[in-house]
C-alpha cells in the first residue's frame, strides 16, 4: 500500500543525486562535513521545535524558513557515511555499516519526516507544526539511540 | 545606477528574514555553527570549482545542486558573528566587530556572488559556470584575507 512515506522515500531517491562517492578526499573531510550538517540540522530545528513546544513565541514566516532548511540539509549528511569513516573524531556507530537496511530505513524515515514538517510550516499552522515537530523529533531521537554513541 | 550586485543585494537585504538575535545560547554553539555553515560552503563550492577548474567531469545537474546549495548556505553564517563570539575556538579576527560596514560589505559581495553562480550554474553553460565560480572564489579570499585568522 502507497503511504505518504513510501511516496516521499520515491520522491527523494529521484531526487537526491548528490553522488555519495568522490566527495571527500580523506575521511576526516567527511566526518567533519556530515558533523557540520548534523549541527545546523540541530539549530534549525531546534529553532522551529522551540516555537512547537513554546518556548518561543510562534512566529510563522521564521519558522517556514527554519523548516525549508530543515528539509534541505535533511539531504546532506548521509553520503559523508562512506566506507572507512567509522574511525576517527566520531561518535557514529559501526551498526551504520553493519545494518545498512535499517540506516537506510532510519535516513528515509527522518528526511520524510523533515518533508512534512516543511510542508506544515508552509501551512502556517501552529498545531500541525506541533505535530510535525514532533514526529521529526523522535526520528532524530531513534536514530541517535540507534546508530550514535555517547 | 542599478547594477546586478545592487539588485541582489536589495534582494537579500528582503529576503534574509532569519533573526540575528537570540539564536544561540551561548557564544560557542554561535561559533559551532558559524564554522560549521563555513565547512558545508567550501565543501559545495568545491565541488562547483573543481568542475569549474576542470579537476572534475562536468555535469551540469551535480552543479545546478551544488550552487543551489551554495545560495542556500550563503545566507547563513553571517548572523552567529554577533557580539560576544570574538573569544574561543575561533579564527575570526577582531576586523568582523571592529569594521562593520567593511565586513558588511564583504558578506554582500559574497552573497551576490553565490546568487550569481546559481544563477549560472541552472544554465547549465559551463562558461559562465567558470566566470561566476572564479569570482566567488575571490569574494571567499578576499574575506579570509580581512577578516580570517591563521
Amino acid at each position: 500500500m502507497l503511504n505518504n512515506r513510501t511516496v516521499a522515500a520515491a520522491l527523494l531517491s529521484a531526487t537526491l543525486a548528490l553522488p555519495a562517492m568522490a566527495q571527500f578526499q580523506k575521511p576526516e573531510d567527511a566526518i567533519k562535513y556530515r558533523q557540520s550538517a548534523l549541527t545546523l540540522l540541530a539549530a534549525h530545528n531546534g529553532r522551529v521545535a522551540a516555537m512547537a513546544n513554546g518556548r518561543v513565541p510562534f512566529d510563522a514566516k521564521v519558522a517556514a524558513e527554519n523548516a525549508a532548511l530543515v528539509e534541505t540539509l535533511s539531504k546532506l549528511p548521509w553520503a559523508a557515511f562512506g566506507p572507512g569513516t567509522d574511525k576517527g573524531d566520531t561518535r557514529a556507530l559501526p551498526a551504520i555499516w553493519a545494518e545498512p537496511a535499517k540506516w537506510q530505513q532510519a535516513i528515509t524515515r527522518f528526511q520524510t519526516d523533515a518533508i512534512a514538517l516543511n510542508t506544515a510550516a508552509k501551512t502556517g499552522d501552529l498545531e500541525a507544526i506541533k505535530k510535525a515537530s514532533g514526529a521529526l523529533g523522535q526520528s532524530c531521537k531513534a536514530c541517535h539511540d540507534s546508530f550514535r554513541g555517547r
